[in-house]
């Protein structure tokens, strides 16, 4: 790629962010779309374009997210997206922004005047300045002489940035800590910290049953605090047909709605709506879909109060929710080893009622660290393999291969501005493109793994993501189709590896810059105008919504989906990381990223995203860990270029990356566990102790499924639990 | 060495065994040295000589050591003795011993004859067999053909010991979680139990004594469970006085009893000891002892509580033990976190009072680690450079060097019979003379890491024991001199060392039968038979002991020192498993060595040795995951050496070395945790729960130097820690 495609794709991508700018600024002015663009306040009772009507002002929404505190973030989407925030940039604690200002401030000026007044060319036979740039090249180490005095300031930037890291790491780790703290211990009754989850319940003697077992073991072990314990049952069939059920009701509600709006045109009685029982409702015997409906859910209201009873007192699982009368009682239970054989009754803090994953709940400890182990294996051979048909991708998608094998693009290609748009654009399109595909696969192999929660889920995806982009974008975009070859030379040389590191990466810098430009520029051009779901929205609501309630489906925001964007930022990280020195001009595009980044977040924090479940920040570690390794990554692969450059100072970098190590280790220590467990200083911390509504704790964890008008309190269902003995004792 | 010099090692260590084992039935009946051979029980309070002056069988002992019960050795010696001796083998869950006699069950019979039946000997091209073996050597795999499928046998042998390791080490841990549980789970009230040891108090906001502070904040978070609460002092200056005063005391009692003495011998008044002020007695004034002491004690008294008075005041640390009301609070307390910044307030379950390290306690957290990391470092660089003497020793202790440096030992090694039986000998012999050198300064090391419990010390220094043998001992003499270089190519080309450790094993083949025999027939006769402390102890008495406390010090037992006892016994297991294939001839060893080494120390717990400590087998994890290490090293050094013989089935091996790991992380999974805190299942097991008398459980741990008359009950001593605020306040 040379410096022309270069420029013409930062142009293009600019121009593409303008004009998505402009349609977003008229899109969401107007009413219609206010279920678009502010769903969140709706949602929340709120007016959407509270005093906006009158401001004709197309950056208002810069005003608002700017002005707008951290404590009404965590009103509008929870603690969750404010450390997400945090993650990109924030008034209180900086973090990636000002870690990219922070190093910008210093390599930018320094670093380029530097690199730009070398006089002399370096000699022909450096052939690292020779591959990939052009122009851009002045800019770059590459174009400092090899053992030139002029590499001490490129390797004091090192230094520079890693201290930069270091200090906003540490505030920003204090201060989501302190985020998690005050969330946690506020006055609000919520079920979980009430609730602690037992699993591996071992195998009851003959005669009881699991609830008995349950509650006298842990009856005897905190007389004074335990409160009541909900065994977890197999609810596949009654969840079935609870599911059958709500389709029904649905189909009902459309077919009422459908019947209604045909009275209207004309004939007063309508048209009755019709369908078909068969295959897809396109064969078979044709029925009154209102009638067919009401008979089908006279069916099934007693067949799902049988299953109930059913499931509560014959599928009890190895696994129950207990829950206690205090919050201190919770925390200090959840944390303790309550049984000799550790590998029985294992207990851990309850998760929400709402991200529970209920099929997960009954997995054993063996079978759960089985299917963890095989899981990884999996990942491990996704991660690898993954990679043929990316390097296929990336190299099919050159123009020359275009006109090659599909010919009839021949044409198009030839012009030359056509050609010089593709040149620019083609490979980087082909690896976002194919980098969407694998998130669901992820979330779906972590939740294969028995995780009882969706936001552990979504961490332990969010983790696997992360490592498949570094290996497959970063190392395989940068090491290239040699990757494989290079594997092997480094499992017998380990310490090859920074050599071919540091050898590689100058090569991909455009590309990475490209990259970064485009990632900016259109991903946040996509989603804060929100094109798509807009789009889809108009398509439903004309076409196929016919009630209220599927109208409010079509709209339905859903949540920032940390899964996927989280390992992308960090990705980002790296790539800026690690050019910071050898290419200091990435850095105002990484300015650029998370600035940006962090306006449109906060735009949809406030306006646009739901989240489905909070997690109290549990994501910073993972996220501080992974910063850090890209830290790592940055600082092995500078020293591996300086090296190559014949700079006998090189090995001053190590103590960098000895540095880095302590500075994670110091900080796991520091904060790690008061995220990993709930610290008994943060639940004791509220003013009075009210009793809690301990009856709305315990009903709050009542599956969907099994509730029942029949069961009119919460002992009621308690009871269906025990019976289990009298019945089956006939 | 040859063969002939293996037999004579082999006849002489045997005749030293019977020797000492004659001396030892002759010594141990006279009553004279009752104290020497039965110490245990007469400070138990029992008959030392119970029921034996009729018996005049000299193997007694050995039918009393089979004969008593599990709970005899618990309460005789602890639980860690009975840990201990599970550990070489016991009844009820064989080990050590167990592991070898399976396999030489199989072993012996099957390998023995694969190899001797031979018919041809190897090719000359094959060195391995050539060097270290002559005779010995028809019975090892040296003898049997490269790529011969008699191999087969010796690979299989492999997995059979290997699951009959696993075999017996689950059963092992198992037997010794249940014994941990079950003696926690007794109903005697132990200090420790109602305790929690309290670090990192963050510093106190003016005029806030530390004292006020620790109460204020665990009454906040344990309302009802909190007790009381002792800050740690800094103990130094009180403790100087106190010492100075002890020696006075044991001084005056001594002068006492000389004077008292003189007495009796036709001069009625007798002579009055007198001694010089001035350096080691021997310079300056010339006093009267006894008027002199007790003078220095009216001094030194009241300076004393003078000095009790102000460090209960002035000089509280940031630590503390904090007392609860009952032992599920207490534990459920140790186990959970306190604050939000997991640093400060950190809580452990409190040690036992009499095995607190007071210095350590009010350590920094990350001072500490820093100190934990620079120890790592130093022992790295003492295990790795000690060698540099040993192989200088091992080098040097040859006959022909002995006559080279010292000639006038020509003429003694010049005779043959002298000769072959230090050619046996000295080799060994320095080296076990080299390792009793170590220990202390392990010990010492492990104190300086901020560690708070004499046990947890101890396990730190055999750790670091092992590390130290295991390199220094198995590895240094295996691989030799050649180490050093050795150790470049592994670093660069780490799969080397499994060709190397193959290569190098079957060649020290005779010097480790040798080193085992002698271990146990000397070393194990020279513990049995008390030799050591038996002279020591007849020497003080007649020439130095005065007063009935001199003569009960001579022979106060000591405990066990598991510290380097069980790194030793590991080496044996490391040698005998790693060579349970290449030689089976060395089963056979490794039986006699842990069957003889469980009598005499069962023996020994019964009779002799007093625990100063009792950690609840605390020690078993750090054995068994050692075991595991040597069954790995095991696996990994005879599939480099199967593969050097050219057998292509070698890989097969490698399915072993994975489940030695899934074997360790199970055991970890399924044990460790009860190890490493209190489950609440064993604390609240007792039937009914008295009120136990808190007083004595809070007096339990005021350390001796601030033990004063003036406080009559634990709240006069609490009450001088509390004031503080009021005597600084004036």
């Amino acid at each position: 790629m040379d410096f022309s495609s270069f420029v013409t794709s930062l142009a293009t991508s600019f121009v593409i962010f303008l004009v998505l700018m402009l349609i977003f600024n008229w899109l969401q002015r107007r009413p219609g779309n206010a279920v678009i663009y502010y769903p969140s306040r709706i949602l929340r009772g709120l007016d959407p374009l509270e005093g906006r009507k009158a401001t004709r002002n197309p950056f208002a929404w810069i005003r608002e997210a700017v002005s707008a505190s951290e404590a009404d973030v965590i009103a509008a989407a929870g603690v969750d997206a404010a450390v997400y925030l945090v993650f990109l940039c924030s008034g209180t604690a900086y973090m990636l922004l000002a870690i990219l200002v922070l190093s910008g401030i210093v390599l930018l000026p320094v670093l380029l005047p530097v690199a730009a007044t070398v006089l002399t060319r370096p000699s022909s036979s450096d052939s690292n300045s020779e591959e990939g740039f052009e122009n851009l090249d002045k800019l770059t180490m590459g174009h400092v002489h090899k053992g030139s005095p002029r590499l001490w300031a490129f390797l004091l930037g090192v230094y520079w940035v890693s201290f930069a890291t270091y200090y906003v790491l540490w505030k920003a780790y204090r201060h989501v800590s302190n985020l998690r703290a005050g969330a946690k211990s506020s006055e609000e009754v919520r079920p979980e910290e009430f609730a602690i989850l037992v699993r591996d319940i071992p195998a009851t003697a003959s005669g009881q049953s699991i609830k008995d077992q349950v509650e006298s073991y842990f009856r005897s072990l905190h007389p004074e605090t335990f409160h009541k314990s909900m065994v977890v049952t197999d609810n596949t069939e009654a969840n079935k047909i609870w599911a059958e059920i709500e389709g029904y009701k649905k189909k009902l509600a459309r077919a009422e709605a459908v019947y209604a709006e045909s009275k209207t045109t004309g004939k007063p009685d309508g048209i009755r709506p019709t369908n078909r029982l068969g295959f897809l409702g396109l064969a078979g015997e044709k029925v009154d879909t209102i009638e067919h409906c009401n008979q089908k859910l006279k069916e099934l209201v007693p067949k799902l109060e049988a299953e109930q009873s059913i499931t509560l007192r014959e599928k009890q699982q190895q696994a129950a929710i207990v829950f206690f009368n205090s919050k201190t009682a919770a925390a200090s239970a959840a944390q303790t080893i309550h049984s000799q054989n550790v590998d029985t009754w294992t207990v851990m803090e309850a998760p929400e009622p709402r991200q529970l994953i209920w099929t997960n709940l009954p997995k054993k400890f063996y079978e759960r660290q089985i299917r963890a182990s095989a899981i990884y294996g999996l990942v491990f051979l996704t991660v690898v393999f993954y990679m043929i048909p990316i390097t296929f991708v990336s190299g099919f998608t050159t123009v020359e291969n275009l006109k090659k094998y599909l010919s009839f693009t021949k044409k198009i290609v030839d012009q030359p501005e056509i050609r010089t748009v593709l040149e620019a654009y083609l490979p980087q399109l082909a690896l976002i493109v194919f980098l969407a595909l694998l998130p669901g696969f992820l979330m779906f192999l972590s939740k294969q793994e028995g995780i009882p929660s969706e936001s552990h889920a979504a961490r332990a995806a969010s983790g696997k993501y992360f490592y498949f982009i570094v290996f497959n974008v970063f190392l395989g975009v940068t090491i290239g189709g040699a990757l494989i070859d290079s594997l092997k030379t480094i499992v017998n040389h380990p310490s090859e590896i920074v050599t071919l590191l540091g050898a590689s990466l100058p090569k991909s810098a455009t590309f990475f810059l490209t990259f970064v430009a485009l990632k900016f520029f259109v991903g946040y051009g996509l989603e804060l105008s929100r094109i798509v779901p807009l789009i889809i929205f108009h398509i439903k609501r004309r076409f196929l919504c016919k009630t209220e309630a599927e109208v409010r489906e079509a709209w339905a925001p859903g949540d920032f989906g940390y899964a996927t964007r989280i390992p992308v930022d960090i990705l980002i990280v790296t790539i800026v990381l690690c050019y910071s020195v050898i290419a200091p001009i990435i850095i105002p595009f990484g300015v650029m990223y998370f600035g940006l980044g962090w306006l449109i977040a906060r735009n949809q924090a406030l306006k646009v995203y739901v989240p489905r479940y909070e997690s109290y920040g549990r994501m910073w570690p993972h996220i501080h860990l992974r910063i850090i390794a890209a830290l790592i990554v940055y600082q092995v692969s500078t020293f591996g270029y300086i090296g190559l450059r014949k700079f006998v100072y090189a090995p001053f970098l190590i103590p960098a990356i000895v540095f880095s190590f302590i500075f994670a280790f110091v900080c796991r220590k520091r904060f790690y566990l008061a995220f990993a467990h709930t610290p008994l200083e943060v639940v004791a911390s509220q003013g009075k102790k009210e009793v809690p509504n301990m009856e709305a704790i315990y009903t709050a964890y009542i599956p969907q499924c099994l509730v029942n008008d029949k069961f009119e309190d919460s002992d009621m269902f308690e009871d269906a639990h025990s019976q289990s003995l009298r019945t089956t004792s006939f």
